[in-house]
């Protein structure tokens, strides 16, 4: 997708820009590192896409954009620590290669200097987009609790798995859609149905991911098959899974997560998953999210022409193989 | 001191009115502990006072000295992961109560809290405490990070131990009591000089506390004397005398940081700073502090009987002996 690429590499160009301090190195090196380890930049350039759908250029919206991205990676660095993983994007996570303590503190400096960058925006604009980022903010953080939580219950509804990615990924695309559109001075309407359209494009966008973890094609897809699966995850798939089975393949699903032999796992997972149509129920399920996004989508008042390239991007994201 | 108790009150009340969610309750009860063990609330009760200081209520500036004293609390939970410390406030800290994960993450959620009491500021005055507070904050993000390394050096000199407390605890003071003064409308002559009032007091007031560690009446004093040097921490006394000490001496300071028996360990350590004068050089260097902040002081074009409760405050915190 041409215009992606072309997007990333102006956020790319945007971060590489920050100006961090040389010392003290322990601090802002992590940062320098983690900036540049890629990513396709998909938050900040739904930013710089919500200001050019109201006619605004995108180097106006560019450090609201950068905030976002910012924002993004702080949760990305806290996340890996709670989450013990040694990779993010192929390359060493902070804490794996600082320390812990570190990465706590280098992360807590990248969530201010997300502030710092959003704080460059016209004053008149500041207000309504501090609120906006602020509210997004601790909704992010309310889903990341959830998230762990549900680690250490089987007591876990769709409806509670779906609020908890809303809150943990969906919100944060609605956000960065609506500064580009508090930037472009969007009426109300028009933003809060910006809003809507990227937090239903996020939860399409992570049923997709959970999809994908078990369905993709190994030969595209960037990491492993199953791995949700072998780390016994409660995705949306096994949640489904779970409601729709009979007591019997209840346990089933139970044996299986105790399951050593990985490849069987993951083969015998997916043959129940399939015989309780799972996959199909879940695509159905994003499937209504997407509609509701173009619902909103319909309700902005900006031409078809300027609705193109949002068009794409959502389309690329529900129609990826990895 | 009555109006410390009182306004500390007033500040507790603050705290007590925020209306934390009821869920996520593992992300937000750490929140309702944390902020009711206590502490003198002296950064929030700046903000007051230099509101008061410029004939301003107190009730105009009270979300914002809530914003320094969650801004606060956050540093202090995080703080304490790092230091792996058990106790604050004679209390469990977080991560003990809780774990490490949660204490990241509410602390994160405490640090979005500060920023969106800040945000309650009218609208005028937000881009200037907003730009105060971000530069603040990554401040002591990289005062934490110099105190970190420190630990992992010897090679530590008197100007970096002042400036790792200048940024680590003394800005925050400063920050406090500007952002008072910024929603009084202060001009920019009286805000500079009320910031470098409240700096130079941060610092006096530090190295106070390092002398108070080793040097404090044992009855009076909260905590353990000597806390410090069992610890083998870089404070001022421990750089003041090695940087007056003889080889032999500096070999004797040397030998006393592997020492076991801890009472003998502090005993030894505190003949050998007063065969130095530590105490009196450390004194001398607090004074100049505290001499350069009421200086200062005497800059702001306030009368004298405004300025009262503030100088109050400072004595006080100069005088103490815990």
């Amino acid at each position: 997708m041409q215009i992606l690429a072309e997007y990333t590499a102006k956020i790319d160009n945007g971060l590489a820009a920050i100006n961090f301090p040389s010392k003290p190195d322990r601090l802002y090196d992590p940062l320098r590192y983690f900036l540049t380890i890629g990513g396709k930049r998909i938050r900040p350039i739904l930013t710089l896409l919500g200001a050019q759908l109201f006619d605004v250029s995108i180097e106006k919206v560019m450090p609201q954009a950068i905030a976002i991205e910012l924002f993004h990676n702080f949760t990305l660095i806290h996340d890996d620590i709670m989450d013990a993983a040694p990779l993010r994007r192929n390359q060493a996570t902070v804490h794996e290669k600082w320390g812990q303590d570190i990465a706590i503190l280098s992360g807590d400096a990248l969530l201010i200097k997300a502030y710092h960058e959003l704080g460059k925006i016209d004053p008149n604009y500041l207000p309504k987009a501090f609120a906006l980022f602020n509210k997004t903010a601790i909704q992010v953080c309310e889903g990341q609790q959830m998230d762990m939580d549900f680690e250490e219950t089987q007591d876990v509804t769709i409806d509670d798995y779906i609020e908890m990615i809303r809150l943990k990924t969906s919100v944060l695309l609605g956000c960065a859609l609506e500064i580009g559109a508090i930037v472009a001075e969007a009426d109300d309407k028009d933003r809060e149905a910006l809003y809507n359209f990227g937090q239903h494009i996020g939860i399409a966008f992570q049923i997709q991911d959970d999809i994908l973890d078990l369905y993709a094609d190994a030969d595209k897809f960037g990491k492993q098959i199953g791995g949700d699966v072998i780390a016994n995850k409660k995705t949306l798939l096994y949640l489904t899974a779970k409601s729709n089975a009979s007591l019997e393949q209840i346990e089933q699903l139970r044996q299986l997560e105790k399951e050593g032999d990985l490849t069987l796992k993951i083969d015998r997972t997916r043959q129940l998953f399939d015989q309780l149509g799972t996959k199909e129920i879940c695509q159905e399920r994003m499937s209504e999210h997407y509609d509701q996004a173009m619902t909103y989508m319909s309700e902005i008042s900006a031409s078809d022409e300027m609705k193109q390239p949002l068009l794409k991007l959502a389309s690329y994201l529900m129609h990826r193989d990895q």
